[in-house]
């Protein structure tokens, strides 16, 4: 009873099936970049920050309010923290992170690019401590049961064998658990082929709620030939996906947008100050999300571009997103100087 | 007879009621901002600089090899010392200020702003030294008596009772002597509402040869409802002051106006790599009064339109306009390299 | 019952009277010190750290493992935020503190000191968020129902009136509860008087299971004139406090020792390479706290020394001690290089 | 022959007369600049770097894998191994660099100009160690002989008689040895007159193979009144140069050119995020030379600009191309985000 | 009249033959030192400070609320700005200091040493505008009528033949207008002889009032034998200087004394955590001489030991001291955390 | 001819079989380490600097004017030129490195150990590109033949099977030559294991010429229970090494020395300020080899030790040595303030 009574103080008076507003899962690099715009072989400094696809998701997530709860693999010791840190600092519950004696980290080396040079990521992730993540990880049944959301992303299969197949069994069990799955295909060629990444999603797709892809990758990594309108209803057709949300390139009219369930949403486009390239698509998956678990598919897509322009004009992979950026969005007040 | 010649190599060599170009007053707080674009809960390490809208005018002022002295109250201490040998630095004359025990010293955490973030200031100024300025803290009669011109701006009434008594005060003293009086609107929401900024205003009006405001506020906190050569007209006309200069929106045509003795100045617009959005009306306001000193409206206007452009291009409050910026400003060979 | 069966994943299989193993109040400041031995007046740059006498322990203590819930007052917004994130990152739980609008943040500005310079702490807290901490601010009865151990510190009835209420309602709530209650008496004289403090330690005295201070606090603040284990006898004796630790002189024979249950435990010296004069106290406490929850006082005092000279050696309030120091204490292997 | 098999290994296989792609000679200067767009005299820290257009040139043309001899005069000290460790870092080679007891470093300090501001060079290089460079300093008549390609640039010859006799004997040689001999016209108002900068071209024209210069200089220090390709027709003419590099203002069209032979040879215009002014012409003529190099002006020109732009778009003076922008520039990749 | 008043607020109410209690002259150079115990050749960063023996003296005086004049040659330019604002920010008087349009500025170079490493200055001053100070740059007369000591350095007439006659002119005159002239032997083999240093010293001798200088260079430079007190009454009596201190090496006993009228003073020797081993002589002079102007010599020996051991723990040549520091040392409570 | 002649200036007037004085070989890693004494996990900026033994010892002799080349291998891209470029920078010929695709670079992250602290190595080397090193990749014979002298560490063998194979090889073939092996033991447990550390020390040690270890491994790793003189004697004898350099702890008497050919040479202990704790082992390496190349084992250990505590005192693995510590270490003029 007075256990009952607590909960319900802490900010916990759900239902118990429904602790976690979001569970996500995979690996976060530490990662090294260069101050001012240096060349990675100029500088004397690394700046430290952390970042990986779904924790981006999770800590942005976590900022707005939402219980969030990730799962990794960290290895022992204070590089591990520095990750576990940041995620915790931000609210994301790293209760589950399994702690590896003598592993090592994955890092990524990031290279700004002003025009025209490229901005660039160096991965150093192989044989890190989260490539072996595995179903034997956590206690997955009851983790879904308690949680309203379940994001993935198409870097998880490719880290390797283990990863895959708990990508795979994870979508398949929240499925089950009538809980919606997200899916951010994140092609990398570093990590994975055409061929395996496609494989991935077509085993992955019949389970997922929402599918986030690049127009780039949807044309390359699965094969279709349109563009905008006609790609995500392509898409959404192809693999049966309830929502398709689909970024596309900078100059594209429309730009990013959703198709929920047969209608198309669109986003106006931001002016933006790119101060870092890694770590937009994220915030719009985060975006998306955050508006789609109060079941409003429009503002999951205006809210979703609007942090991913916050993102790239934003140091780091973590968007720094705050409860005051969410009022300006609501009081269409971005932008200018408040004082 | 000695000493006679000794304020004569001083460069003194004016009348002793003229010892100083400018008589200002008010608060100055120390500024701390994030580098590199981060977000004030991102950063590990704040950049240090002072500012405060009228010692902003001061500085640069005195950069310009004008006699300024600035009034206030700081905290004795280092933190106090900080702020007085920022204005010292640049040349301003602190003797004035007054050192108060156990006080303590105004600040603001800046924000950049890269688009579409907003660029923000966070005052923690309130119970400061400074806000309890007041017609006790300086010989008010003797100074002004030994001054060129006196510079007031709205934050100053805004900050407690004693603050908005001495301005006005002050006013009505400097104009009793015959010695011109600029006011900056300055309008900020956190420290008063748009009554008391239009009461503060009315009741300085009369005694102000110079009103610098943006068209904003104008609207806003006056109730104005023309814009650009017809709202400083209607300004003119209401407050009866001789000489009111508008600031205007960004993409207003024409920009930044003087409307001097019922003939309207205009200045070209300079295009801006903004890194500092904090200073830039102060640097206006100082060109202003730069060029009026030596009677000059055509000059005064476009040099403060200058000095603002080069204000946005600098960091920090205060901008280090030096004699080579204005030596390019006459010859016409702003930007490109020089070497 | 799926309930029952995820706490006990979480590592919360505990009764539910005690989910946290610490329970903790007070104000946390901002922290600005500068770079590199600099004076505060001479700095460009000041590094930011957080640190309060009761969230550093309570810090140490989660880094330790130690569930730890810190309750206080923080301002809305990015300031508060960077509190709350470091508190988070080290694993506290900051739920219940109750984020206050318009408000302040205290902050310190320290100076280090190499000698023979005096190493000085400038506080700005007054008129700060938690300055108005009340009982009102949490659950009490059920949070102190949930913990194992309360600790407070003689700061936070410095504070004002209401801080004041809510430690000594605080210590009587937990002792009626037959929970060991700590109390750090921590005389700061820019924050009360000798008088004030000593009738605070009166009053609550009779609430405590362990008394903290230094020899020169026993002195000064509460008359005593004994020294050593005479002093702590005469305490022990005078306030009835089962367990009394003191601090003493840096070249006192004996140095820090723990009177437990009438019974002396002795610590050896470290020679310590001093980075940072600050937090160093709280890191004695949280080594207390920590061994006396095993219910091992010699290990408690030794740890509490250990913890206390690894703080002196490291920047910054809070105590980044980790797993592989507890290691490295046990093993007795303090010190060198490994590799 | 265990000789001649040794050299083979170390990527000597080449005719001994052509142990250098480039041969070199000019001042290097320490570069000291303030971090994020600071003003001098507003900075409490200068980054420092190296730069001298010769040695920049030859600096871009070793990390391409060119074998590049740089002669110069250094201070015999930590200053003078500055300047010597970047170049040998970038590859070049410095060992006939002579090492001068009690000279000083010539020093330059930039100042970035975000728009309006001015980018500005402050020269301090007066009476410097490399200013007293002579003909004496080297085997010149062994290292021409050992060398493809000599490049030379108008500073040297500002900087003193003894440099300017050598440059000029240098060029007499090179040409006698039948080897090609690039100059960059480099005019600086500050080092020389429009008369000498003139005369000292002149007498070196003959010699050439490249001339690089800017229009504004082929105007204001040769006297010539054409513009673009009827500029280069001109120079060409005038001076019997084959090969004529001309860089022309931002908003030219056509941007720079090459006159090779009678025949143009165009660029396109890279949008460029400008991250520091200096260096941009030396990237062009390393560029243009490693393209020479391989006989061919095509890849040349457009090598030289994408090179350029690079250099813009990069911190310091020293351009940190590396093989993996080589490679995007053949693949036609460049900008973007690799991962 | 009201002139007269004037004066009086502005706290100069002394009289007119008054005006500054401290003059001096001398060149100041910008310093660039490595952070963080780095060598010079391995740094890619440089502090920036301001340094030079009299100013140091007098930027001291100046934060004890000294009046000081100090005169000297500078750049026109940011550079020189640099210089002149950090002597202003002090409170330092730069009204007389000549600008020079296309002069070089100073410069020092400083190598921290931990030990065994040697601590190390590298000079490159040469041809500075300083380096040309003479009679002509101030109206030496009224000066001197205007101040109450002057204070002269050894450096000085090291730098070249006007500085040289500059500073025996300037001793000669202010010993004419009785006032008292203290000057620094301040050896530097780098910049003069032993017989020139002599020679100076025994040509300014009759003039002095305060010899201070180091044991070490009593013997080298003017060829005495002795040591401690015998030494200080040797020089004493050789040149009949009323005042004459002595700084020992660290570990001579006793310490840094004066012999003030026959009369020794000693010092305790304080415990010092060294940090920047530049400047300490002149925080003595500083010292000295603040306690001298009272007519008290004893407080002027003791005072100026700490402040030079205080120099000693504080970055950069300038003595950061302020009035906690004063009130710290006569309340006898040096070092220590305060809080 | 003409090329017999172009190797005599370039300082290259040896014999063809003694190109090198110095060859080696080994594993370079980047080290990344938090600055101003702060853990790792509480960092936010990592100063990257290099260091791997056999490059540390190579780039201090290259310092000293010595030719060193380096073989070892290195991931093609940026962070592989930071390494490169590192060794370079210091005069060391890196062109038989050899450059791998899509390779990792070993790193260590370095956390400083202010006492009770221990300051710590964290490898992260495994899989690189180094640790796959092997007879096939350069052309050892040759090499060999034209070095002077190789040097061998016990880091190498432990990186896997062909570095193991490589370092024997290499030394059996260089014994072969005539020419003198050294070799440093240099345990590193988390490497390897005590037997096989022991098991290539007994393979190797026949081919030795100087074995260089610190007394603890000689007793943990070989199984030696002497110390001092007695254990370099019994080093000497079961292995037949004709010099024995013994490192021994801090407090030892004697401390450092070496038996050369049955005689013992002793070092005086310096009073050293410790700054970072790697790379003194490979300094007192680097300094023995110096002076052995020069026949003089007297100096050879006593400039050892001297480098070795130079190295203490300064940041980063590799030795900053110059010049003018050379010529300070001969004058006997250690420590102090040189200007």
């Amino acid at each position: 009873m007075i256990l009952t009574d607590f909960l319900q103080w802490g900010g916990m008076n759900t239902a118990p099936e429904a602790r976690y507003d979001l569970l996500t899962v995979g690996e976060t690099l530490l990662r090294l970049s260069p101050p001012g715009q240096q060349r990675l072989d100029q500088a004397r400094l690394f700046e430290i920050a952390v970042g990986g696809s779904e924790l981006n998701v999770g800590c942005m997530l976590a900022r707005l309010g939402r219980r969030v709860a990730w799962v990794s693999r960290l290895p022992a010791g204070p590089l591990g923290r520095i990750v576990d840190g940041e995620a915790r600092r931000h609210g994301v519950d790293t209760r589950w992170v399994r702690w590896i004696e003598s592993a090592r980290l994955g890092l990524m080396f990031y290279e700004p690019g002003p025009e025209p040079r490229t901005s660039r990521v160096i991965y150093d992730r192989k044989y890190s401590a989260a490539s072996e993540l595995g179903f034997e990880d956590a206690p997955w049944e009851v983790l879904v049961q308690a949680s309203a959301w379940v994001h993935l992303s198409g870097i998880t299969p490719a880290l390797g064998p283990s990863c895959r197949a708990l990508v795979l069994q994870l979508a398949a069990l929240t499925a089950a658990a009538g809980k919606p799955v997200s899916y951010d295909l994140n092609y990398r060629a570093t990590l994975t082929s055409l061929a395996e990444a496609r494989a991935v999603l077509e085993a992955i797709a019949p389970h997922l709620h929402l599918l986030v892809l690049a127009e780039r990758d949807a044309q390359s990594v699965l094969g279709f030939t349109e563009a905008g309108e006609n790609l995500a209803t392509a898409i959404a057709a192809r693999y049966g996906v309830p929502l398709v949300a689909l970024s596309r390139p900078p100059d594209a009219e429309p730009g990013t947008l959703l198709l929920a369930h047969s209608e198309f949403r669109y986003v106006p486009r931001y002016a933006v100050d790119v101060v870092d390239r890694i770590g937009a698509g994220d915030s719009l998956v985060a975006g998306l999300i955050h508006g789609l678990l109060d079941g409003n598919s429009d503002l999951a897509i205006r809210f979703g571009a609007f942090a991913a322009a916050i993102g790239l004009a934003t140091p780091g992979d973590i968007n720094y997103l705050g409860p005051e950026d969410v009022a300006r969005f609501h009081a269409n007040t971005i932008g200018g100087l408040e004082r």
